[in-house]
């Protein structure tokens, strides 16, 4: 048995005893039932995701996965390839958005570089997991050979069991990689059956004709690989990126180990649709952060029902989200255990 | 002059140069420009307000006022008078939901009795500001007198001053008293001109022929009060709360003093609308934190021209909204602070 049928074969229901015990104590904390919304609803679902009926989640992760794409050389991209192992330094170095938004939430940063395509000097912070130099154009052929993605996706299994034998108890995901908003729309399109205009938009920030050319290349790949929705792994071959499937990994491996997955924008939506294509199980497990600009990425939330805890207009990646959506999971776990009861408080109840 | 009239011509427009400067650099940190969505604009916004280019906010305080409403007594509430000075002695011993959430973004929580109908035992975290035991019935007349209704203002404008010179670099509103939803409600109507029904939801939870008997109070009150809405000190005076009162008072003080101002839901905006009528100059000092359940809130929300950050469900007030959107604020200036610039980071800008 593969690393990926025996992890996808662990993940299991939610804990429906943890859930409602957690269910019963938000009736009893000192305010009115429901008043506190989605957030009520969220601790609720991490006590399940969990089994712990007052979790508290105080050591998040951020994996970051970093990855090159050959379709990158056809112009779909507001930025030169070369940005990514730029920013795989500026991680590591600390001074990027996703940085500054995990020390906000006391969150370990974890740069994995799943496909980078030049050498990155070792560092102590970064993990090693490259599966090539990019991948090949997808639109002139499949991105990597389907050896290749389930070496990525069993990769991002790998690193999260690795994290989370660290210490993590949650896990969010986060992406870099210049031209992976064209492959992501062409994993949405490949999936759902919706058409490329309208799961691909401008990414890092394309103009009107860079977007006719990422809709053009999106068309095309659709044409020459005519993927199967029923085969995850042979879409993510076709037209994946490795950061793409390690991170549909990182989702798989968390689940089975029972920790919630906080899921980034569109980069990280379509990671989680191969994910639960390859493991229907998964759904309740991921908690969905951030609705991003990026025009696929409702597309996305339709197919797994999802519906994002923040709408603040971003379209950066890395993770950027999913870090701001912590701080909210965080909180939710914090009020179902550090809230006094109706009894504790001797505050009276509804009339 | 009056400390009120003063403090309104103390409040100037956002430095144009602060905020200049923090948008510049937005356009200089390694992310695409406009990634960042909202936050971008909230940090440029904060530096406006506070006239640093970079500014953080280290010190939040959370002002939770509370007060009793003679209104209560018409069974507009699905929980008991009695409520409220249980709850400002569970917001005294850390277990409300505003205690949990400003652990959490390091806020302090300041508690003021602004007029419960009941005495509440002296404790340091409390500060006293009694205006009277309760409002008056406002369907029977005047909520308060407007020598009272100046005197919920200026109070406000004091606590604010005294929170600002302990320290304090940014306010966060937040609200208790049973009954304020209605006269929230009221004031709602009397300032936007919206028919009560329209404007008043069912606040703790209150059932249908409950929230009838709230429409049919707010109705009569309008008819008995006839309140002008270009005098919010009258309509203050005919269906405020001397908590709403005072919060407006914070709102004022805190924006002549150039802090931001993080505004709770639906008693918080309520206060900002009486404050913006009474100095428009307030405006851009205000951050909207959520969008409440509570059915009048649209309509504050559209005449301040305000659109919230968060979106989640909540109908509890006590700030509990607006210690969530503070940690947005937070990530909004850590960001703009924090991050490497392409220059710094040798990253490569847009082709």
């Amino acid at each position: 048995m593969s690393l990926l049928s025996e992890t996808i074969a662990q993940i299991g229901p939610p804990d429906a005893t943890a859930s409602a015990a957690a269910r019963t104590r938000q009736g009893q904390l000192t305010k009115p039932a429901g008043s506190l919304g989605r957030l009520e609803a969220l601790a609720i679902q991490i006590a399940g995701i969990t089994g712990q009926a007052r979790p508290r989640l105080l050591r998040p992760a951020v994996i970051v996965m970093a990855a090159d794409h050959g379709v990158a050389a056809r112009g779909v991209s507001a930025f030169p390839a070369a940005v990514t192992p730029q920013m795989v330094l500026n991680f590591l170095g600390g001074g990027a958005a996703i940085n500054v938004l995990a020390r906000q939430v006391r969150a370990r940063v974890v740069v994995v570089d799943m496909g980078v395509a030049a050498p990155i000097p070792p560092h102590p912070e970064l993990i090693d997991r490259k599966v090539a130099l990019g991948t090949a154009d997808l639109a002139a052929g499949p991105a990597m050979s389907r050896g290749q993605a389930l070496q990525a996706l069993e990769s991002g299994i790998g690193v999260a069991a690795d994290v989370i034998a660290a210490g993590a108890d949650s896990i969010a995901t986060g992406d870099m990689g210049i031209g992976n908003t064209t492959a992501s729309s062409a994993i949405v399109a490949a999936l759902t059956g919706r058409p490329a205009a309208e799961v691909t938009g401008r990414g890092t920030g394309v103009d009107d004709s860079g977007l006719a050319r990422k809709v053009a290349v999106v068309e095309r790949a659709l044409a020459l690989h005519r993927p199967d929705p029923a085969d995850p792994l042979g879409v993510l071959a076709a037209v994946g990126g490795f950061e793409i499937g390690g991170l549909a990994g990182v989702m798989l491996g968390a689940a089975a180990r029972r920790l919630p997955v906080v899921v980034d924008g569109f980069i990280s939506g379509a990671a989680a649709l191969l994910a639960c294509g390859l493991a229907p199980a998964l759904q309740p497990y991921l908690i969905p952060a951030h609705r991003s600009v990026e025009r696929g990425h409702a597309a996305i939330l339709t197919r797994l029902d999802l519906d994002p805890l923040l709408d603040l207009g971003l379209r950066l990646g890395e993770g950027t989200g999913a870090a701001l959506a912590i701080s909210l999971c965080q909180a939710a776990c914090r009020l179902l255990d550090e809230m006094a009861t109706f009894d504790e408080a001797g505050v009276p109840g509804k009339e």
